[in-house]
């Protein structure tokens, strides 16, 4: 019998077992148009009913409201760090960013090349181990915009609160978290996600936005960037990752099945309490984020005695649980258990995480 | 009996059924690691062997000196017509294009966001039905690059061969040619490639740039499109679109078992010439661009009758043959015979059109 595998990797991460076989069981025929999905023209018939399913699957699972856009572009997460204040500066010379950690790091200096950046908040001084409390936001009312990350998929530090920033638009990287829990897109003036970690295979990037924000890009705008350009060419301005939305399609039709994100959120609930309930009743493991701001979805522990880790990390994969290596700037473990994760995939990991504590501890 | 398919598409576009077999084979468990290519870190031992065979078998392919970095990146051959200039100007403040059709003026058009374009020689006044010869061509000595585009893919208009431009280094955009044929990569300062006609599916671009152009990007670059920090990451300091580069190294690889560029374009010129010859043999089609320049990979063919031009496509697909309609901006047919389009494919269109000839005519 061959050995279940649980995939712990934080992206490109794990996929539903369920659209990986419906890929594979059309990958050579797609639904009897006689060529691959990956070989048709995203302007045909075909491939344009995929995207507008795609588009209408997410903005029933995510209640997006009509006075908001959405694109599937290329460039990944990263390039919205360039794209977002190309697009809705708006005239203005700054941005508000939140700094908490790797990916709020990157967002900045992105957009240090194109406006003044005021870092409103950061927990820096802490090893970014929380969130901090909009209590000690300093906001910029002249700003074009507050950008803050989600979930910083390396630290493992989540926001489970919605900033208020007034008329000033929020702008948020959802790339780890999107579709994990139930959010009110009407609080946003852009949500971005890449999707390898909650939507499909990497090579599509998930952006939403307020439609009054769009129309006044910089000059030396890249087109495959231009939000308004993109808009009116249904993000097939220049040819889309046809396969990585395809997936992502999939993926979201398979989200509605299980009964949309309301009820993924409970699943991801339980899972992260199994998890965390666990490592705060050790004292083998610990993890460093403040109970509050903890992840649903990246969960970083480590064993006080670091010289098991290549032990640890060896024996977890002979039980095929894969990819727990910490990312290398802080070393140690990571489970990332996103949606696609199943409850017995953490059972499993918990359970080996309590015999190799028996073992060494 | 299932019928036999062909695809005609422009691109996305075929791709060899080895390949896609390979792909379908392994897609649930990638070589017994557990999960799909899909689902790994592009940081993985596992997926960085398949980037750095993708990028060593298509050294091998193209003969690429070693004082050329290949990167793979997001963002299409469109975001490399921002990304070059934003590259390459070095301080230079103007840039040759030459106009040859619809892919040059998206260049074209990009570029002029960041420097002064000079149309060093244009087809436009003959409706992009010829490549402009070397002597009509006007280069500026202070230009900081020249660029054309190699094959435009909507005009059926291809170079067979490579212009001379002194110390300016040449550009051209290769999408749909390259592979197709030998070129001697040493002649061009950036050969770009969106890979979904002749490497893999759409969401992955090749870019092979002579290193001592790298180095001196404007300072509005966007990260993901900056060649230093991308050659830097090894094209990762974004996560990259694994999949599609897994493709790709799958079809450098079976490319090589062909016997390699030499072979292939063997067989795609004889490809070119049963569909040319047949056309021109023929009063009922007429196909537009000068026969020194036809393009071997994309062959634009009208009906006298253009009230027949529906009826002609409902039978090629009855039959089997995908995809052959026109782009709309120029009407009628093309069939797109890119490198994994068999000898047989193309025989296929030929006796259909015959026939379709014989009852019309």
């Amino acid at each position: 019998m061959t050995q279940t595998k649980y995939n712990f990797g934080p992206g490109p991460a794990m996929l539903y077992p369920e659209v990986l076989r419906e890929v594979r069981e059309e990958l050579l025929d797609f639904r009897g148009y006689g060529a691959s999905v990956m070989e048709m023209s995203h302007r045909g018939a075909e491939f344009m009913e995929v995207a507008e399913t795609a588009e209408s699957d997410l903005r029933e699972l995510m209640a997006i409201p009509s006075n908001y856009k959405v694109l599937m572009l290329q460039g990944g997460a990263t390039g919205q760090c360039a794209a977002i204040p190309m697009n809705i500066l708006r005239g203005k010379t700054s941005a508000d960013y939140v700094n908490t950690g790797h990916w709020s790091q990157r967002a900045i200096a992105e957009a240090k090349k194109y406006c003044d950046v005021n870092i409103a908040a950061s927990s820096e001084n802490n090893k970014f181990c929380f969130a901090p409390p909009q209590s000690e936001w300093r906001l910029n009312k002249d700003a074009a915009y507050v950008h803050y990350v989600a979930n910083e998929t390396i630290g493992g530090v989540e926001f489970h609160w919605i900033p208020e920033t007034g008329d000033v638009p929020l702008v948020t990287d959802m790339s780890s978290n999107i579709l994990s829990r139930e959010i009110d897109v009407s609080r946003f003036g852009i949500i971005y996600a890449g999707a390898q970690k909650n939507i499909g295979p990497a090579g599509v990037t998930v952006i939403i936005v307020r439609e009054d924000l769009i129309g006044s890009p910089l000059k030396n705008t890249p087109a495959i960037f231009d939000y308004a350009l993109q808009v009116k060419n249904e993000s097939m301005f220049n040819t889309p990752p046809t396969f990585a939305i395809y997936c992502a399609a999939l993926t979201f039709r398979w989200l509605k099945k299980l009964g949309g994100v309301k009820e993924v959120e409970k699943r991801n609930i339980a899972k992260a309490k199994l998890l965390y309930d666990f490592l705060d009743a050790s004292t083998f493991y610990r993890t460093p984020v403040e109970k509050r701001d903890r992840s649903r979805m990246n969960v970083p522990f480590f064993l006080h005695d670091e010289r098991l880790d290549d032990k640890f990390l060896k024996q977890a994969k002979e039980r095929g649980l894969l990819q727990l290596k910490g990312h290398r700037a802080l070393g140690g473990m990571r489970a990332s258990i996103y949606n696609a994760m199943p409850q017995q995939g953490v059972s499993a990991l918990v359970d080996f995480m309590r015999a190799f504590e028996k073992e060494h501890g």
